[in-house]
């Protein structure tokens, strides 16, 4: 039984978290798939973008509640990191999915809670509809939002991250587009779909490599600590850009843009 | 003669900076009251949430032009550094209450200029109504916002921070909203306490342990330099989230989440 | 043939880029001339404030094209470092105008594009009329944003980056507005020359010394990586506050205060 759905439809593969009884919430299951899934999406030259929703219109409530009841019972077996590996594995879920060569983009509806929350904030570009509810309850059962604290801080500032996370208050919609959050709101799930092939549009017009060098370069630039390493980092920059536009993506692209024709990436 | 009134009620201190004839301006004798006054509530094992806010219906007018002069007095007998230890400790009051484990909430009314913007930057959880001014006056009497500027950045990022640092000029509570110096904007004062009760509702809601942990992970995240470091945090606060689950919040959390009924340390 | 025009009004060096028929496309000689014309400005003790917009209504689509293809020809006459040096050499005029004593002002109107886009982010104040399109299309042309992105990152926040750079959308005035890449939005030409006078008298209010100091402690606070170097950073503050009070500007700054005037800095 699958707990994570996936589909490849042109530049895009499509994953939706699969457990909507449980609201979707994260399993360890579900980490090992959607790690899985991730590799098999990086493997494939055609996939340039990738989709994140959850069934049945909610993203995802949260980790799973019977996980932790079977990490509780390892640990008093004896096996007292079973709760140190559980959390640490979501961690590195975290990491790949906001590290990606690929231009990430989730789709949010319903409970975006807890790890769900966290997910969304590792996507590179975040839409949701009215019908969201944000929150990080974490602290309401006695336990730290450990590994999401590094992503929320990225998306939304430390200022909201606090406030969100010691208070463990719900958000609506519209303040989630305030504080940056999310990227768009839209009205339904009609309009919800109409913006995700928007963007889909859009990204399928931008060089799958040059995406991938960019998104690099603004990861490690929003982690220099010095003028010295602003330096080091604009002269790696500088190599990137010398080598992109001499090689295949940058002469086509001067190509088609002198020619005022599509460049060959754009399907 | 107190320049802080303080009072406990439930889980929360309440800290009322008290020269009303000055807007609540610093003066050295308050920088050490509330210095000790923030250790009396970190070592009451009652106390969860901070509340900070000025008496008559101002925040905070910045620093006090009196102990300036006094210094000024010292430094021309020839104590060249009381100017510095000055500015430093309040500094160290920034420091302290940016760290609290506690969580803390600024009520915001009125004046909140310079020194006073600064420690409304330190809270958690801010909130003010429309008769906020805010401003960082200090280039117009010659001298920079020293102590404050990291914290000042750490609110509403370095852009918003350069602009308001480099012309002095007044904000407005709308603005101060809409760029993240404030959390929630009331209409009047009645409003005001009404939103400071839900807050610390929230927080009534939240394990104090938990909430502990989790300001100082968020706090950390905000400086993680590399993909190394981040991977280091995520260790160490996979063992935070193993200790918590596993510990008397864990677990009374699990119990009552299963039994459908709220935490003990829900009062 | 100068690309871009200058003129002296009080306090202020304005700087216009000029070369319109190309919407003021930023050329390797262009580069030369702001880098110019920014150290000349530093070196008057006259002025305060840098202003920077383009000729006719735009402010600037991005990198040359021109200079790109002459850049090919020398690549491939064996220079291979040809467009390494075109790019970084501009990223070096982003860390200069990011970096200057001054205090500096964009002035946006029409095309905001890649090279221009991030020029508008090293200012300290950016202000707009609803005539501004916004966009970081490179990855259209096969090659990334590798110098801006940087200083991208520190206006808008990496969320914000990753979305713009990697879908290369337009963004109008308002989103610019509530996404902070602008502080103020003006209805039109007149308006906003308005506001840029507002802004150089706020300006012409603050002490020169004091904004210089002000603006380095702002810029070093957004990258303090750990508690110790927060340390450090404050210490060093409190030592600049110390000079600063007792200095000329600050014993000025207090007579005036005292005295009710105006500072004799204020013209």
């Amino acid at each position: 039984m699958q707990t994570v759905i996936d589909k490849t439809i042109g530049i895009t593969r499509h994953l939706t978290l699969n457990r909507p009884k449980q609201r979707n919430a994260i399993s360890l299951q579900m980490v090992d798939e959607l790690l899985q899934k991730l590799s098999e999406a990086e493997e494939d030259q055609q996939v340039r973008a990738l989709v994140l929703r959850g069934a049945e219109h909610n993203f995802c409530a949260g980790g799973d509640i019977v996980d932790m009841l079977n990490a509780q019972q390892g640990a008093s077996d004896g096996e007292n990191n079973a709760f140190f590996h559980l959390n640490r594995r979501f961690g590195e879920l975290m990491q790949r999915f906001n590290r990606t060569p690929l231009v990430v983009i989730a789709v949010l509806e319903g409970a975006v809670m807890g790890g769900g929350f966290g997910l969304a904030c590792s996507a590179d570009i975040t839409i949701a509809d009215h019908s969201c509810r944000f929150a990080l309850p974490e602290t309401r059962l006695g336990i730290p939002p450990a590994q999401i604290a590094p992503f929320v801080v990225a998306r939304v500032g430390l200022s909201q991250a606090r406030r969100l996370a010691l208070s463990g208050v719900k958000v609506k919609a519209q303040q989630a587009l305030e504080i940056g959050l999310i990227h768009q709101l839209l009205d339904d799930t009609e309009a919800l779909e109409g913006a995700l092939q928007e963007h889909l549009t859009a990204i399928n017009a931008c060089a799958p490599g040059a995406l991938a060098i960019t998104k690099q370069i603004l990861m490690d630039a929003a982690r220099v600590s010095d003028e010295n390493a602003l330096g080091q980092l604009l002269d790696g920059a500088a190599k990137q850009f010398s080598r992109a536009i001499q090689g295949h993506e940058g002469r086509e692209g001067a190509r088609a843009f002198l020619e005022k024709r599509s460049p060959e990436w754009q399907h």
